[in-house]
């Protein structure tokens, strides 16, 4: 037996209990006549004692000798502790060693184990293994695992049953790059590993299995983003016989068990917002609303003047930020200069300060007059002592530049509380998106998006304007899901494949089993996916998932701790019927 | 909104009630002046009734119509049944229908969606979504569903953390053939798909986390054999700072959990036999207990006459089969050639009758008299009316060829019960197996399995005498659980390594990441993984565990539903820098 106990379970109590304890040594003190070390676990930590009271000798130098990071075990009793800790739970006691059995030494860490690690990220993911001892990293992959168990237990309990399904399934055209596996037994085809479990979720449903759920692996072979993830987690979930309406209120269900039993934060009833009214207000599709500054559109009040960059602009639309009238025109140079930098790409901005007087002072005060100024002040709600801050341009680009604005003013003035969590659902989106470049439309969330009711018509005459029964759930500036009602209907997901440029070959190719399942009694059905890595991290705080990740590979899909990928015999690559090609 | 009530949920307190229900036409009774429609949804039945008195004439016109497999949804008052069923919960009532919808049709399924349908195997699977609408297979995955909520649950609360680990790895030549996956963005290199997390649950233990678990899909490029399956799921597990015996009890609680909580089963101790004894005892490492026929080797009492094949035999082993002493000529015929079958591969079978009267009649008479025979039985336990088998001929062999035979007649005797569950702990498996092709060792278990305390240095000397610190759970003659205690020390690490025929440049290669970890402090560890398939098949009552896979592969590991494995473009081929070699 290796410990009768764990690190952190030692109290006042166990005074006087004989004990054995395992872990690794985390810091040691040397006072010449006493050794404390504290021994670590993933519980907590102990303080051990060696003096030369009540030490043998011999046993207090090789204490004396203990390296970091060493793993021991040692017997001994539990002592009340001179100077108590307060900050430690096991603070009033210590252990008086007896016996010190040495298990492992260890050479001396790349890095400190401490919450505040000298260690960079490279170093950091190359030694993963000694990352995960530290407590900010320990305590997240926990808090995960807390997360996962809630979604599991309240989802099972509402009924919807956890479903495994394949990971070796087929590449579809659709969507992002697919990771692919060839087969050995199957020469020169090739599995593709799922982006989602779109389509097996839809067959359960078919299989009326109800309600569905499953926190799974999916795959995307795109060029990674920051903080984005080859590998990355789903909560998976799908419903039949059920409209929008269900959906929403099932969800809204979970994500409020999770804020209440993960966080302590109990919400009333989560905001709606149609995906139109968060663009013009927001700029976004996935607003953070712990704040406000919202978009005051000031085309009406700001175009009637000689000033021609507003003028020829599509869009003139302003933001008033909460007491920064006070911004010295050096710091209202570096926001322009912000807004400028090409990761923004305006090419400008106005503002206007709301002085505490009532009195204005804007950069275009020869343009515009007090009274054309109180009315911007009105149109962006600013009161005295904010500053307006415009754009104008073309309304897709302009408002994407004045929403980047207001998430970076809104960090800098701390109006991103972590601990506080407001989701808003967005809903009705468009059912297609315009490829600028190609000039072709493609599904806005996936190919089995339902059209709003009645609206299937118009794909032939104005197919962009064509809403879907789509809905994203956001949190914080946030989309940690999204879903849809799904096109039940053979010719309707037929109508769909014509409309996002399949032939009737390819669209049968493709999903031909889909297609077939919709022609024996496909029930109504819909769902919702979840991201856990970013719902973890959200509420847990952060912004990046990555600390959230066990074992993350890096920008380069490289897992830099086992140096993944890597090459492979010549023999591997001919079983697999494969010749590299480069 | 599509339902008030599933189909399952309607009793006679609710007559009287307005409900809306959805589902699919089960079964339609058209009595002329009546129609009864069985409703059917994941939760049940409801019958719905349409008559001339109460059903307006366009809609009894209307429900006549119904085709099986249609999804409707109805709107009706729930009234008392006259004939009521009492082996269904809704029996008591029906549904007076005054609204009806069709959702959507159905074609005529391939195979009547019944418990007992008229779908083979291969109709099945393509057009598995109709299948999981059947009771048998929608049960299944409901069964696996809760098995996994309970392992989960009992995991969590004996503090084990569940960590995600990576899907995209690197390829080990070690064990089985890894399913490969280019890297498009790492020109020439693979991932691969794990065959188990074992080297990331044991870097999780070098971090400290304790007690790790995860229900995890796991992948083999192996040959399928019946009832195998090119991705799998296993329970993973890994503790720290753990003896075998730790672990043994921990999951010996799991497993008595499980059978409690879904089988009703309470079972004290599990009993434990050696590696050695269950070869001896029952020439398999993976015994069924449930029933006796316990091996009695023959040797001391066969080999002292003049029958050849017995004296030129390494081992003559025998059986009791209780109550076949009647079989007949004719039937012990049929079992003679059974043994040898290629599958069996026994050259011929000696039987001995033990008649009621206390007398033997043997096949081998004119070598053995009663005293001997009486031997024998002493040896093998047979009794009364009981036939003893004998096969003989080199150890592993026989024993394998008697194993089956037993294995069979008890499976003809009604002795395999399915609701009877006999788990055993095997253990005290060898480190290393002799391939007898190459004359190589190679790793039992595999090659982080520690050898049993002190006998690292007959390594040298006689590989084939070292055992591990090694078991198998083993519940009805299948492993449902393996695992071991790990090596945690670079040094024996680098010695098994040498042992398993790795230059020390292809163990940093391979495992260098692992033998790093090891020089930071890894604490002693260990673990287990059950293979959930076949644990759930098995709590199910069932030896196969295709239809406890929601979407399983066929023998050629063939997806037929969605056809996959499938071609793929030269586009994508030539993103990943590749090209077919066939």
């Amino acid at each position: 037996m290796y410990r009768s106990n764990t690190c952190g379970a030692l109290r006042a109590s166990h005074i006087g209990s004989e004990v054995v304890l395992s872990g690794w040594v985390h810091k040691l003190r040397d006072k010449g006549f006493v050794v404390w070390v504290d021994l670590r676990d993933r519980y907590g930590i102990t303080q051990l004692v060696f003096d030369e009271d009540r030490t043998p000798k011999e046993l207090l130098e090789q204490a004396r000798e203990l390296g970091r990071e060493t793993v021991i075990q040692v017997k001994g009793e539990v002592i009340e502790r001179a100077s108590k800790n307060p900050n430690i739970p096991t603070g009033e006691i210590e252990v008086l060693v007896k016996e010190l059995t040495i298990l492992n030494k260890s050479l001396l860490p790349p890095f400190t184990i401490e919450d505040e690690t000298d260690g960079g990220e490279d170093i950091r993911m190359k030694y993963r293994y000694l990352d995960i001892r530290r407590n900010p990293v320990k305590n997240k992959l926990i808090f995960r695992h807390k997360v996962s168990m809630e979604v599991r237990k309240y989802l099972s309990e509402q009924g919807f049953i956890d479903v495994e399904t394949p990971y070796l399934i087929k590449s579809t055209p659709e969507g992002a790059r697919d990771f692919l596996v060839p087969s050995r037994m199957n020469e020169g085809q090739f599995y593709a590993l799922p982006q989602s479990p779109q389509t097996f979720k839809q067959l359960l449903m078919v299989g009326g299995l109800d309600k569905y759920f499953q926190i799974v692996k999916c795959f995307r072979d795109e060029d990674l983003r920051a903080d984005r993830q080859p590998e990355f987690t789903q909560i998976d979930c799908e419903m039949a016989f059920v409209e929008q309406e269900d959906i929403l209120n099932t969800f809204e269900g979970l994500t409020k068990h999770l804020l209440k039993e993960i966080k302590g934060v109990e919400i009333d009833e989560f905001p709606r917002m149609t995906f139109d009214d968060a663009m013009r207000l927001y700029g976004n599709d996935k607003p953070d609303i712990r704040f406000g500054m919202r978009f005051g559109e000031l085309n009406a009040v700001a175009q009637h003047k000689d000033f021609n960059v507003f003028n020829s602009a599509e869009l003139v639309v302003g933001i008033a930020v909460p007491g920064a009238a006070e911004y010295t025109r050096k710091e209202i140079d570096a926001l322009i200069d912000w807004v400028k930098r090409p990761q923004v790409g305006a090419k400008g901005m106005v503002y206007v300060k709301c002085n505490e007087d009532g009195s204005y002072k804007s950069s275009v005060d020869k343009f515009y007059d007090q009274d054309d100024l109180a009315q911007w002040a009105d149109v962006t709600g600013a009161k005295p002592g904010d500053l307006i801050c415009v754009l104008s341009g073309n309304t897709n680009e302009t408002r994407a530049q004045l929403s980047a604005l207001r998430m970076e003013l809104a960090e800098r003035l701390g109006l991103r509380k972590p601990d506080e969590f407001a989701p808003l659902w967005v809903v009705d989106f468009p059912l297609l998106e315009l490829d600028e470049e190609t000039g072709t439309y493609h599904a806005m969330h996936h190919p089995f998006t339902s059209p709003k009711p009645g609206q299937l018509q118009l794909l032939d005459t104005n197919p962009g304007a064509v809403k879907a029964n789509a809905y994203d759930l956001v949190l914080n500036g946030n989309e940690i899901g999204g879903g849809s009602i799904r096109i039940h209907d053979k010719q309707v997901q037929a109508t769909m494949f014509k409309h996002l440029g399949f032939t009737p070959e390819e669209a049968k190719a493709q999903f031909g089993f889909l297609m077939d399942a919709f022609q024996y009694g496909a029930p109504p059905h819909g769902g919702i996916a979840f991201g856990l890595d970013r719902l973890v991290a959200i509420l847990g705080g952060q912004e990046t998932i990555r600390d959230f990740i066990a074992f993350p590979k890096n920008n380069s899909g490289r897992d830099v701790m086992i140096d993944a990928p890597a090459k492979i015999d010549e023999e591997q690559l001919k079983e697999l019927h494969l010749k590299l090609n480069m």
